[in-house]
């Protein structure tokens, strides 16, 4: 099954107490897509500038993502995003956004992108999100993601797009922020009365859990002593996920599981160097090998406790 | 194998979103004995007033609690607590302290108490922590519990006794502090450092980590929509996890894993109703179905990713 993720291409400006860099390739759509591009065939739909070059290019090539849905803009600039993290790495500190193509972004997908079995609507105008969930009536899985901003400017609007899709991908705080409900498992649920039928929580350095109607999984995160670089981890997690659900031929509960896995494995290495710097360099024995990490880290026999009777 | 716990027995005072309670027996050898009592034979060590009365003791005897070692003060005030939660359930607001015979705590160990295989020294002075160690050199597995105050007030003190324990089980903010290191990691791999095999760090609402110098195993808290009343969860927790090791022959990494389980378990019954009523009340069928229900929350087939020919 192939995958279309919509969404942002970007250069960004990182600071995090490891280092700096200037400018590297970023956006949501090149997080995801990356990620994604490890288990499924992946067509972007995105918008450049001319000061997107070969450079940028390789890595879509190298890991054989469809861009020919990628509008290039020549006399426009590329979206532009400056953060810094502080040794709290959970939260990013914004010094800058230039949204610049990216402030018109009409999304056009071709026959090729509208024929995918799975759909991705990475975090942008929650009507543009609809529009193309629209233009892809038989897509089989469509999953989205949000952000705090499109909940306190546009909830309406953004309640229309979540109506629509089978799942959800947010953080805990836009959780509790959407449904107003401090448990996260209260907000799930109030979600999945919404429409979708499963419910994907991103807890940063507590992992990720899955609500569905009739079951409850929780990933942690990988243990890591230092996480470089945390941009991207989000977008990471759902093209792991995306991607995964994508090379299975049924969407069981038991593929949704394991896809909690790959998308909590395909973070953990995003967050490990700046940018798409690790994801790009990976190979499938190092994916593997983390993935059976996780079984280790959360395993246990199941021997109920039998009280003796000398106890 | 019996277990020995050193610590408070007290009454407190609870306020919470959902209701409040005047006077609850409570205490951190009060709630970790309960828990334990349904795994092992269980030795209190502790001091109350002569306002503790048959309606407390009961509740140690319907758990077969030997409570020999509970020095009674008659013309003395049991310790008192009062604390306020608000709906973050995180956070208590300590509104009153009482120390009263607890203040002159000195713990005496029958000959009965001392035999135990296993100890736990809940939060208490650290140096009254060494000294009941000392007193069970045979001691297979002991571990402590400490607090923020110890930590910033008597570190080396603290770290003197750290040295002798075989597990500290402490929350995240605690090894932050006593370490200094942000990364729960890290601080894990420093304190393993001093001298602990094991360190259990409770998360609150994200479960708890066990560290130990070849593993890493993690186990998320049990989903509840409501939080009623997370006074003694952290020492409930601690009883459910040696009261297990105590009923085991041999300590592996097997048991250390089925052990966080049934902490686990049993900190999410005791935080279902207030102070002890929950986990005085509990059964063992209850103990079990919850405990598979950790296994169904965190297992996954351990299938690797083929990437097919076609992708």
């Amino acid at each position: 099954m192939s995958l279309t993720v919509v969404g942002s291409v970007a250069f960004d400006a990182l600071e995090t107490p490891f280092g700096k860099r200037e400018r590297v390739l970023g956006g949501a759509a090149t997080h995801f897509g990356l990620s994604a591009s490890f288990f499924t065939k992946v067509n972007a739909v995105g918008v450049v500038g001319g000061d997107f070059g070969d450079e940028e290019w390789v890595v879509f090539k190298r890991h054989s993502i469809n861009t020919d849905d990628v509008e290039v803009v020549p006399d426009g600039k590329t979206f532009f995003w400056s953060g810094r993290y502080d040794y709290d790495m959970s939260t990013a500190h914004t010094l800058d956004t230039q949204l610049n193509v990216f402030e018109t972004f009409d999304p056009k997908l071709s026959e090729n992108s509208k024929s995918a079995r799975l759909l991705f609507l990475a975090n942008i105008l929650p009507m543009l999100q609809k529009q193309v969930r629209e233009q892809m009536p038989n897509a089989k899985f469509v999953a989205m993601d949000t952000m705090n901003f499109w909940i306190s400017s546009m909830k309406d609007a953004l309640i229309e797009t979540i109506k629509i899709v089978d799942c959800i991908i947010i953080n805990d705080a836009e959780a509790r922020q959407l449904t107003d409900e401090a448990s996260i498992h209260v907000a799930a649920r109030k979600i999945m009365d919404i429409g979708p039928k499963a419910v994907v929580i991103k807890r940063g350095e507590y992992g990720a859990v899955l609500f569905t109607r009739g079951g409850y999984f929780v990933v942690p995160a990988y243990p890591l002593e230092i996480v470089f670089d945390p941009t991207g981890a989000g977008d990471t997690f759902a093209g792991g996920f995306m991607g995964y659900l994508a090379s299975q031929d049924a969407i069981t509960d038991d593929v949704l599981r394991r896809a909690m896995i790959y998308g909590s494995v395909m973070a953990s290495f995003n967050v490990e160097k700046f940018g798409t710097e690790r994801v790009d360099a990976l190979d499938y024995p190092e994916i593997n090998e983390r993935f059976k990490a996780f079984k280790t880290m959360t395993h246990f026999d199941d021997i109920p406790f039998e009280k003796a009777a000398n106890a």
